[in-house]
């Protein structure tokens, strides 16, 4: 006996809906398939949600043709899995088998699919396969050779931009996950007052952090860096044995997931006492978000998003260049499409999920960024994280 | 003020050790540089050990010359980190920059350490890169194709069985890592019968045990999969809100980590009762374990132990060939090279960590199995998770 959770997956109709908007862009392309190989691609199109895609041993398809439900072709281990999600057709193999690694499977399913499209056979359709910028080939680069090779006079295309414009845009399902864990980190921030002191040392407050959060309800958190003392030159790192000292700052910046969706944003506070570079730095930062958010509209573009940010932080030290953005798209993976960069442009849509996310240099070589995460609406940007302090927060 | 953990990371003579082999393979295999992009990879030949890999942003490269240290070629945002480890040579660019994904940055690197090559540059040269089974390309695909014009007349060649025998002997180091790992999660093993009870649900079930071998000192517990009831057929799936009751089995398979490193064993409990042929399923899957346990000595095969585990079952039962393997190697992933199946064959040697891990169909299309962690040394398997029961335990 089971107790389906009505906040865990999604019904059919999502998938519908997701099917029927990637069939018209794929219509659209002149492509008469598309292939995905990758864990959100394979889990937005079927539902399938295993932390198996951790080895690396076996690879995993799914083919969406013209019309009908996708197909997956997978490794029989998968099958029980795969079976309980929306799919009709479920191909298996035996893997791993190095000598022929769903191969032969994958092209015979392929080419069963491009042979029910109208347009000639012979004269080589078009395969959307996702190639671009953000994207990888998740199976050995031998196998997709020989792939090539076994569906000519059929090709592979780039289907990037597909792949991108379907995920840009939550559902409404799809947005209730990211603000129920959005929620739940907001109040893992707000508790470290309580879980985290001077002479801790950093692994430790990682740890007490971390176990925090799967306490108040975080699936998994997959994603923790952060760093203490007076200041700190690296934002992606892990915790070392050093103790935390009155004075210090402490920043811990988290990807955690409520059912297969990511938080990403962060919060710096200060034990004890901070120095005035330090609050000083914290204020502009926050300033920089707070002018992003103010014009998160529709219409608006991720460059406009940057612009506001950057005049924000030039006036106060030359614009920093190493993180390379300022913000970008949120979901199912802990950084998506689309950048808030100069030239990314990209316009805003109602249903986008972003983060803002700038960075200022400051004292000796130190770096601040400070992230929120929204979610676009008609009237503007809809914060999902709970908002920083304007004032850097001092633990006592 | 930073304490550093000697258990922590690993001294600059590790890394001088593997580089040494790494080029040794080379120079043998007729390749003039390699050309590593995957988490494990680069973590092996630098020390960079970051969760930021989750972002599908920017790509990351390392190569290796045939002499002297390996290069990084890397997003500008991972320049302070990367400089902490023990190369010298840092090459960055702001990413991200969808135009020039760091591949104009690669491409003269990768020439420049050709030009020192002492054979005919214009010749072309070979580079190795990783392209055989269970591993994959992290760049976008049409990058590399950029990437494979810019290097003409070099090319790219396979070199899978470098990075498979280089990562398949582990050092004392890792192995010691590994060891942790699995005593952690072992102790999390034996607190489940405390730990869990009946009327709990999977859901809470999973989140009681993660967070219990974070708090033994796991750092992570990024593989955690299992199954509650009266038998399961889906030995990879996420937990539901299915309540547990009196008479169900339980099983949980998890990947934790120590340091990078992971353990990879499972453990089989029941609750108050099992069924009499639960209670024999659970006993011929360990005996399973034991035979191959008993064989795994230097000089004899992974194909060896996949035999001594299958004649043990197959008295049973039909051969189930959905897993596709009785266990694998472990290390800093959670599955690595070799696997044990029939025609693997690979040959066990000093220093190879490895699971068994064979499984059974029992009752209705039930599957159950059992993992064990062990290294090989110069008198057979040392174990390194605690072995589990003989018996099927009942939690009362």
């Amino acid at each position: 006996m089971t107790y389906p959770d009505p906040e865990r997956g999604f019904p059919v109709e999502e998938f519908e809906q997701r099917t029927s908007r990637a069939q018209k862009l794929l219509h659209e392309s002149g492509l008469s398939a598309l292939l995905v190989c990758t864990e959100p691609e394979v889990r937005y199109l079927t539902g399938f949600h295993t932390p198996f895609w951790q080895s690396p041993t076996r690879p995993w398809f799914v083919i969406l043709p013209l019309s009908g439900k996708p197909i997956a072709v997978i490794p029989s281990i998968g099958e029980s899995s795969m079976s309980e999600t929306w799919l009709d057709d479920v191909r298996t193999w035996s893997s791993p088998n190095p000598l022929d690694e769903g191969l032969s499977l994958l092209s015979n399913v392929l080419k069963e699919v491009l042979s029910l499209n109208s347009k000639p056979f012979d004269e080589g359709l078009k395969v959307g396969l996702p190639m671009g910028n953000e994207t990888h080939l998740r199976m050995p680069l031998n196998d997709f050779e020989k792939l090539k090779e076994e569906i000519t006079p059929h090709v592979f295309m780039d289907a990037t931009d597909i792949i991108k414009s379907l995920r840009c845009i939550k559902s409404e399902r799809e947005i209730y996950k990211i603000s129920r864990i959005c929620e739940i980190v907001s109040d893992g921030f707000a508790a470290i007052p309580n879980l985290i002191s001077t002479g801790m040392s950093e692994r430790e407050s990682f740890r007490s952090f971390r176990m925090h959060l799967l306490e108040l309800g975080a699936d998994e958190v997959p994603y923790l860096v952060g760093a203490t003392g007076h200041g700190f030159s690296d934002i992606i790192k892990q915790p070392s044995d050093r103790i935390i000292e009155s004075g210090d700052l402490i920043m811990f910046d988290t990807g955690s997931t409520f059912d297969g969706y990511f938080s990403d944003f962060d919060r710096n506070m200060a034990f004890d006492f901070a120095s005035d570079a330090a609050q000083s730095a914290y204020k502009i930062v926050w300033e920089a978000t707070e002018a992003a958010l103010q014009i998160a509209s529709p219409g608006n573009t991720t460059s406009d998003l940057w612009k506001a940010m950057g005049s924000v932080l030039e006036t106060e030290s030359s614009l920093d260049d190493s993180v390379g953005r300022f913000g970008h798209g949120l979901g199912m993976q802990v950084t998506e499409w689309p950048s808030n960069t100069s030239d990314d442009g990209t316009v805003l849509c109602e249903g986008m999920v972003l983060t803002v996310e700038p960075n200022l240099i400051w004292g000796d070589a130190h770096i601040m960024v400070h992230e929120e995460n929204f979610v676009i609406r008609s009237d503007g940007a809809q914060l999902l994280s709970r908002r920083a302090c304007p004032e850097l927060e001092i633990i006592r």
